[in-house]
């Protein structure tokens, strides 16, 4: 595919989702297409499922089925915005995508990181970022942009490091695609960092 | 577990759900408690998650994406509501449960319906109904007991005929808990002709 498809991973109020909107008006300058979307999300069906997933009490359902629900509206999400995309050139930036299963409802759920890469595979097959950036930091001293305080965000601190963690083990285990990277920094900092990222490994 | 598991199966409009009201009355009148339950559907989660699947366009999402919402709302039904009925010895009556999965997007749709038990035996495990009744009848004699067309019922006649013919494969790979009944017949009659299985098959 000529397109890339790059991801922007990590734990709750990292800067994820205002780097993205940075980032995007960067490539554009440098004339790039650039499509900008979202996990879960990025599709009608994706936000309906958002909205079951992100709203309601914390037990309101199992990590089997979150993990299913995300799933399901990841592969609605690939075949019909990203695989697009990506056949016509352009460049996809999502705000997270797989690795949040794994580092969520893999690790810090406990369905274990492996579980989660065979449901992924079942589904979806060998498609996989080109780039992924995952945004590290403490999970204590996260910027705390959230918009609002969503059902991931209520598990509480506890899962919330764990979430960080996982992350750091998904780093590992994709060393060719993943950059942890310090998200420490004021806004145009990092947004720069992750510019670097992009021409290092991409060339973009 | 002391409870019985009893899922009734088949294609559209073959008088399932009229059924399922019956053999219920028929089963408290005999003293035993029983929950009468449905999927899509079931509980708040999966009745949400059933407007997704059987509302709005057929082509709205991929067969994989419909395969993966029925099995995490599955997930979610067997662990909050058929599981703790069954441990307290109740009877379980189910309008449609994996063997939907298993014909429709499994042969129907050709996703391959060993591929459906794999990820029925990942999200589930060994859980299994006690006895499954597939109601038979050629799609175009079916009753027409269709309180509204929903999604899958649009999809076409060939397609209704494949999910016949896809029950009666199930039908074929799971002889113990599967019958395969004779639809065609009065309500009463058909009636009847269930309270004679599971009599039959689990002395109740």
């Amino acid at each position: 595919m000529p397109g890339y498809f790059i991801t922007f991973e990590g734990g709750e109020g990292v800067g994820k989702t205002t780097q993205l909107k940075l980032v995007a008006e960067e490539l554009r300058k440098k004339g790039y297409d650039v499509v900008a979307t979202r996990e879960p999300g990025g599709t009608i069906l994706g936000e309906k499922v958002r909205d079951i997933l992100l709203k309601g009490s914390v037990d309101k359902m199992e990590p089997m089925t979150e993990a299913l629900l995300f799933t399901a509206i990841r592969v609605n999400h690939v075949s019909s915005v990203i695989k697009p995309a990506l056949e016509a050139g352009k460049i996809v930036l999502c705000d997270r995508y797989a690795d949040t299963t794994n580092a969520y409802q893999g690790f810090a759920h406990g369905l274990g990181i492996d579980n989660m890469i065979k449901l992924y595979k079942f589904a979806i097959g060998d498609f996989e970022p080109n780039l992924t950036i995952i945004f590290d930091i403490e999970a204590d001293k996260s910027h705390g942009i959230l918009t609002e305080i969503n059902r991931f965000e209520s598990m509480g601190n506890d899962w919330l490091s764990k979430g960080v963690q996982g992350f750091r083990e998904v780093a590992k285990l994709f060393p060719e695609r993943c950059v942890l990277m310090n998200s420490v920094g004021t806004v145009p900092t990092i947004t720069n960092r992750i510019m670097n990222i992009l021409n290092e490994k991409l060339g973009i």
